[in-house]
């Protein structure tokens, strides 16, 4: 392993050189690609030289998430703390099923667990596990709020009409969760947005009184904290009272924005939060924890066990139910998502998340007035969002963000509201200051500036 | 991130250093872990200094899963140059959905998939993903299988009453991936196994022909490759067969023991596996890699996208839908689980993961040759498996198992097959050689014989 090990710290230093020399990868071409990097595999071993060589050619050519200039997706940079921690996980190598197994690894993330479900009010009954990501924690709040409905289901199958209920401008997640759990994808309803990017309450709860005078079964509600394009929140408040009348789960998919919850400033985003029954972030995206680090917890610890517990005499050989976390997990051997947040959340305390997060909001704004106050920019997106949609010289944002892509200068992407195409400039890199966000506006319009042709394409295309 | 990196290599060293000088940490009970170690997490961060010791205490404080006394799981060990992939990985940080942002690493991935078809002889047209373990990846398989069978399901729900075959000696996901999916426990018939753990199947075909009688309709069967317990392959001819006749999805679920797929020795175990529809094998287990590396294969390319993709214009912004894998996983954002195996495969060449698999076979052969040659040993498994079940001077293995555990001198579990419980020894670290092995049956023999309370409790029990 110290030869490896060796190696790993080798690659690494060179790559950390390299993404601060050139913060973004030259991308190639996929028709390219097995041309470029022999990637490759064979019958017979490649040569140490060559391995090594080869390694450090894939990994210096491989998109760079952590730079200055990667605004691309709802995560970036790279929290040094929290790193730390998933190479020691990758080293230990426990599966968190139980507790003979994974040992103080447990308690880490029970600890995580209780402290969130304390922080958001939650009931003492409380609890909750680490998902693969914020698909399958919105899978599990979908399945609880299923089999808490109609508890003879994951024994009989479905055989009603389950309806359930999400904004137009909500995760993909949710249809597609919807099939998996054989309730289907047309029994889900998109719940028009304000312009905002808000569910509305009263479409909502026309929704479902029209499904129950249909003969459906509604059975769930999507709140979402933190829209993919927007980086909306829904209010909860109103949510929660159609919920409570019609005997509804309420779940509240927090992956892209739900680290709120940390911030004194912006919590007020998920006012009514304790009132749910179910909620979900992701801390690989708002808190820059390496990928991922989704959480999922239930004020029902009840249907959690009800739906994801499995009896497995090989398996849970010692210690009580609630050290042996495979009871209460989707997965059967579960890799430790748990140290990462833990290392990071024990070395800057609860208040260094709180400045994760307010420093995000922060940047946004940097954002926002840089673009209020320059009239080539439109700004299509509100405040206390950490999503900054724009157009600039009314070039067109897909143009625009392919051709800084191809070019190697920039990775951002687009969004699409109310049939409106612009850029998503997404601050949620905390590791950047406003400098980092006045110098993307900088490269962007230098490279306007220096390709006529995307103004040419303009007048084309329009 | 350098003064990190640091850390990371201070610990572990210091962690190395600890697995060859004590191969098993002395177990903390549950009820003492809060006062032995402070994971707590606080408002405040931790000083610098208290911030590494407890790092360092609760590292080395872990269950340790790399050593030579680690049998416990159905993986073990620690492969260097597959933990190399893995450290690289964290420090990527990149999600596997687009080629935009994962670039190369699409590459690798889509690399191992077309190995993986390849050597098992699977169709032109076949494709797959990784899946965030074993479970999951069945879990791809069923619903893949659910859609294939009434393509309607994903858009209307679950009507009919569907029923799925599975050997009483499979994994417990299946029954838990059919609550999730709509299908319903109470569908799954588990089917009879012969003295070695195989599905039988005439017993098979009975089951199912009495489903269609009673107006079921029958869709699944599931075949394993390395049950849980004593490690049996299921014979897929003759599962095919049926499968073929009455139209039923044939999955092969070799989470434990798919791997012997690179062994021209054992790879007859699968004999028949070109005429199955899809086929799962966890590179975390026998190959060695961290933890989670799940593969998931189909002879049918289109049920995979047909059930997994989804439009999200504001993800799938370049490139062709084949370099954009989010459109045919499970997930949304989706951690880089292949360059763990890439690293590892590239290194040593598809022979070099046949010695791994085979020398798994080799330690199997001398754990029971020991047991055999041995009358106060009685072996319970069966010729080419590396399940090594056995008792020991008849003491019930549970308490053996425990003991060994609490006492901090070596970690095995047990397991139960034909009302018979006994220890489960799983020669799947190919890091060991045949020492291992002898040590293993020395450092259980001397516990033994320096704890008479042992034999009292086998009187007093039987």
């Amino acid at each position: 392993m110290k030869k490896d090990l060796a190696l790993f710290n080798k690659i690494a230093d060179r790559l950390l050189k390299t993404e601060s020399e050139q913060p973004v990868a030259t991308p190639i071409a996929p028709e390219e690609l097995f041309n470029t990097l022999d990637i490759s595999l064979k019958d017979t071993p490649a040569s140490e030289a060559f391995f090594e060589e080869t390694l450090e050619k894939l990994v210096l050519n491989t998109p760079r998430t952590a730079t200055k200039l990667f605004f691309n997706q709802l995560f970036g940079g790279r929290n040094s703390k929290a790193t730390l921690g998933d190479l020691l996980a990758v080293l230990l190598n426990n599966s968190m099923y139980t507790y003979k197994v994974a040992g103080p690894q447990v308690g880490i993330e029970k600890e995580i667990l209780h402290k969130v479900c304390d922080i958001i009010g939650y009931a003492k009954d409380s609890d909750g596990t680490f998902a693969p990501g914020g698909s399958m924690s919105n899978f599990m709040a979908m399945v609880m709020a299923r089999d808490a409905f109609n508890a003879s289901i994951k024994n009989s199958g479905v055989s009603q009409k389950l309806t359930l209920y999400t904004s137009s401008e909500s995760h993909y997640s949710i249809p597609k969760n919807a099939a998996f759990m054989g309730v289907g994808r047309d029994q889900v309803r998109y719940v028009e947005t304000n312009e905002k990017g808000q569910m509305r309450p009263e479409k909502l709860e026309v929704a479902v009184k029209k499904d129950i005078a249909n003969g459906f079964h509604p059975f769930f509600v999507n709140s979402t904290a933190g829209t993919t394009v927007l980086g909306a929140f829904d209010e909860i408040p109103p949510l929660s009272v159609i919920c409570k009348a019609y005997n509804l789960w309420l779940h509240v998919d927090g992956a892209y924005c739900g680290s709120v919850i940390f911030s004194k400033k912006y919590k007020h985003l998920l006012n009514g939060l304790n009132q749910t029954d179910s909620f979900s972030f992701n801390a690989h995206k708002m808190l820059g924890t390496p990928l991922t680090c989704s959480i999922i917890i239930t004020q029902h610890k009840k249907y959690l066990n009800d739906s994801f517990s499995n009896d497995a005499a090989y398996l849970y050989q010692t210690d009580g139910d609630d050290y042996n976390l495979g009871k209460t997990s989707i997965q059967c051997g579960r890799r430790n998502d748990a140290l990462k947040l833990w290392t990071l959340w024990k070395s800057v305390g609860t208040k260094g998340l709180e400045k994760i997060v307010d420093n995000q909001f922060h940047l946004a704004n940097v954002a926002r007035n840089y673009i209020q106050n320059n009239p080539e920019y439109s700004l299509f997106s509100y405040e206390e969002s950490i999503s900054i949609c724009f157009n600039y010289k009314n070039i067109p944002a897909q143009t625009l963000c392919t051709e800084l892509y191809e070019k190697g200068k920039l990775m951002v992407g687009y969004g699409t509201f109310n049939n409106v195409q612009f850029i998503r400039l997404v601050t949620i890199n905390s590791g950047n200051t406003e400098t980092e966000i006045l110098n993307f506006f900088q490269v962007l319009e230098e490279f306007v500036a220096t390709n006529p042709s995307l103004h040419r394409r303009e007048i084309f295309e329009q």
